[in-house]
C-alpha cells in the first residue's frame, strides 16, 4: 500500500445554494524538515466539525449521487444560510479538527525522525483524510498501549472541559454549571471536577441523561424538563455558589433561567436590599448552538451579569503556550480514564457520506457520537 | 433659618403593592470629626435615581393625597414588580445619588474645617434632602464662581462618560458606540471623545436628536428609525473600527443589530473565511433599561461576542482610588465645558411629588432632565 495519495472528505457550498460533500484523491505532500506524515486511523465527528461539514444545510433535502466508490451528497441551503456562508462559496474545504494515527514518514529534523512509527494524536484540521502532513508541534505522542481510536478525541473535548475549569478559576468563580451535560464532553467535565474537587451543577434534558451522569458520580444533576427544575436549580446554586455556566444550547431561555436562578441564590445570601440587584457577577458562556433560535434575556438579575460566546482556540491562545502544554500533558496521562470517549458507531469515509449516516450524526443527539476510520 | 431639621424625600414600597412617596422631616445629625453638613441646593433626577424613586410602579395609577405642605403620592406595583422589590418592602428609603450645596457645619478635623462655607459637589445618596451630613471624602470642592446648580450633576453622568472611555481602552478597543446618544450623558460622552480624539458612533431615535448631536460637533450620528439605518451603521463601524457599545435601551433587538453590524464590518476587513465568524471581539454593555422588554440575541456574529450589564459604581471600585481621583479632578476642571448639564425644569421637593411632574420625569425622555432644588 502506497501513501503517495489518499482520500480526503471535502465540503463545498456552491453558488446555486447547494452543499456538496465528496471524496477527493489528493497527493500526500513530502514532509519538510519539521513535519511528519500521519496515516490517520481515527477522527471523531464533533459538534464543532459539523458547522464546516454540513454548513447548516437543510438535512431533509440530502440526496446521494456519484458512484459507490466515489459518492457525492448534496443538500439545500436556505437564503439566510447562504448569506452567512458567502465567504466560503465555491471553495472545496477539508474537514475534521482532530484525530490519531501512526507516523509513516518524517522530515529530516531530529524531532520529526523521533516520531517515525509512533502512534500520535494530532490537531490541525482536514483529519477526515487518509494521510495528513503535519508539523511536529501538531502531534502528541501517545503512551504505549494506547490505540488511535482511544487517542482520536484527545484535543477538542478534553481541552474544552479543562478550558472551562481554567476559565472558571481565571475569572474568579469557584463552581460551575454545564448544560447538555450528559454529552461526552459533559462526562469528561464531571470527571475532571470530581478529580479536582470542584462543584459542578449539571443540567440535562431527560431522566436517562440524568442517570448517565449519576452513574459516573455526579451529585448535582437537574432535568430541565422536570416540573421542579427551577427550584432544584436554585437550591443547587445556593449549595455550590456556582456563578458561571457553560451552555451548549444557546437559543431560547435556558441562559436566562440560569442567570435568574443565580441571582435568587445570591440574594438568599445578601444581607441588605441592593437596588441594582446582587453585586455578584453572574456569567453564562455559550459554546454551542444545539438550539439555533434567539437567546432571550429578560435581564431580571441586576447589572452584574454577562453572556457571551466561548470558543476553545481563542481561549488557548489567550491562555498561552505554558498553560496549553500543562493541559495537553494532563490529557495524555489520563486519556483512558478522565478523558475516555465512547462512540455510537465507527464509519469509513465513504460511509460518512451515506444519507442515513449523515442524518444520524447531523442530529447532534447525546449518545450518538461517530468515529471516522479513514482506512476501514 | 435653623438647620436643626430638614425635609427629605422618601420612597416606600408597601406590603399591599403600593408605592408611597412622601416628605419626612428629619433631624440634621451633628457632624463627626471627619464629616460636614451640606445645605443641598441642587440635585438632578437621573435615570439611575428613578429605579429607587419610582420602584417601576405603574405611573398611570399615580394619586395624590396628604396636604399641600406634606404631600403624599401613591401608585400601584404589578405582582411581578412586587416580587422584584421584596427586599425593600416596608422600608422608607431616601433617594438622590448626587448634588451640590454649601458646607454649613463641619466636624473638628482640619479637613472638615477647611470646607466650611465652601460650595461643594457631593455623592452618597439621600440628596433629595435639605441637609446632608457627609464624610469629607464624599465632597468635591468646586472652583470659584461655580454655582451648586452647575455642580449638581458632577458625578453620575461625567464619571459614567469617562468610565465608558476607560472601559473601552481597558478592554482593548479604540472606538465606541453609544445609544440614546442625545441625552445629557451622550452629549458629555461626545464632548469627551472630541477632546480626546476618539471616534464615537452615536445612535439616536429621531432627526431632532441627531441635530442636537451634530450641533456639538458629532460626525457619526445615526437615527435607528431611518430606513437606511443598518447600512449607515455598518459603514460607520467600518470607518471607525468601533467594537464596543454602551446601550441605554437594553430591551429589543438594538444590541443584536449592533453586534451584527460589527460582525459585517469586521468581515469586510477579514482576508479569509472563518467558520466561527470573525475573531474580533464584539462587546455590548447594557447600562440602562429605557426598553424593559427582553434582549433578543440571534447570535449571528460568530463566537467572539459578549453582552452584559455595566454599572458605574462597580466600575469605579475595580478601577481603583487613583483612577477615580484622576477622573474626579478632570470633571471639576471641565465642569462648565465638557461636563455642563442642562435641565428642562427646576422643582422643589414638594413639586417633585406633583403627579404631572412625576409623569414628566418618569418618561425618561431625552431633553426632559429635572433638577431638584430642596430649598426653593
Amino acid at each position: 500500500m502506497s501513501n503517495a495519495t489518499g482520500l480526503q472528505l471535502r465540503s463545498t457550498v456552491k453558488p446555486d445554494g447547494t452543499l456538496e460533500l465528496s471524496l477527493a484523491t489528493i497527493p500526500t505532500p513530502a514532509p519538510q524538515a519539521d513535519e511528519v506524515v500521519v496515516r490517520i486511523e481515527a477522527s471523531p465527528v464533533n459538534p464543532s466539525d459539523l458547522g464546516l461539514l454540513l454548513a447548516a444545510a437543510d438535512l431533509s433535502t440530502v440526496k446521494q449521487s456519484g458512484t459507490a466508490d466515489s459518492p457525492v451528497v448534496t443538500a439545500s441551503l436556505s437564503p439566510d444560510v447562504m448569506r452567512a456562508m458567502a465567504a466560503r462559496v465555491g471553495q472545496s474545504l477539508p474537514v475534521g479538527n482532530e484525530g490519531a494515527g501512526v507516523v509513516v514518514a518524517a522530515g529530516a529534523s531530529a524531532a520529526a525522525q523521533a516520531l517515525l512509527g509512533k502512534t500520535v494524536s494530532v490537531i490541525g484540521g482536514a483529519m477526515y483524510s487518509q494521510y495528513r502532513c503535519l508539523p511536529v508541534s501538531g502531534c502528541q505522542v501517545l503512551p504505549d498501549g494506547t490505540t488511535p481510536a482511544e487517542g482520536a478525541s484527545w484535543f477538542v473535548n478534553p481541552l474544552t472541559s479543562l478550558g472551562m475549569v481554567e476559565t472558571m478559576r481565571g475569572e474568579g468563580h469557584t463552581a460551575l454549571v454545564h448544560t447538555a451535560a450528559a454529552s461526552n464532553l459533559g462526562q469528561m467535565l464531571q470527571k475532571v471536577c470530581l478529580k479536582d474537587g470542584i462543584s459542578l451543577v449539571n443540567i440535562v434534558r431527560s431522566p436517562a441523561q440524568a442517570s448517565t451522569l449519576r452513574s459516573i458520580g455526579a451529585t448535582h444533576v437537574h432535568d430541565s424538563t422536570s416540573p421542579g427544575f427551577v427550584d432544584e436549580l436554585i437550591d443547587a446554586l445556593s449549595a455550590t455558589s456556582a456563578t458561571i455556566a457553560f451552555d451548549a444550547i444557546g437559543g431560547g431561555t435556558l441562559a436566562n433561567q440560569i442567570l435568574t436562578a443565580m441571582e435568587v441564590a445570591a440574594n438568599r445570601k445578601a444581607s441588605a436590599y441592593s437596588r441594582y440587584g446582587s453585586t455578584v457577577h453572574k456569567q453564562v458562556y455559550i459554546y454551542g448552538a444545539l438550539d439555533r433560535s434567539p437567546t432571550v434575556l429578560n435581564r431580571g438579575y441586576g447589572m452584574a451579569w454577562g453572556v457571551g460566546g466561548w470558543l476553545l482556540m481563542p481561549f488557548l491562545q489567550k491562555a498561552g503556550a505554558e498553560t496549553v502544554q500543562r493541559l495537553r500533558a494532563r490529557v495524555a496521562a489520563e486519556l483512558k480514564t478522565t478523558f475516555a470517549s465512547s462512540y455510537a458507531r465507527r464509519v469509513s469515509l465513504r460511509e460518512a457520506l451515506q444519507p442515513d449516516v449523515i442524518a444520524a450524526y447531523g442530529k447532534q443527539a447525546t449518545g450518538t457520537k461517530f468515529l471516522i476510520t479513514p482506512h476501514a
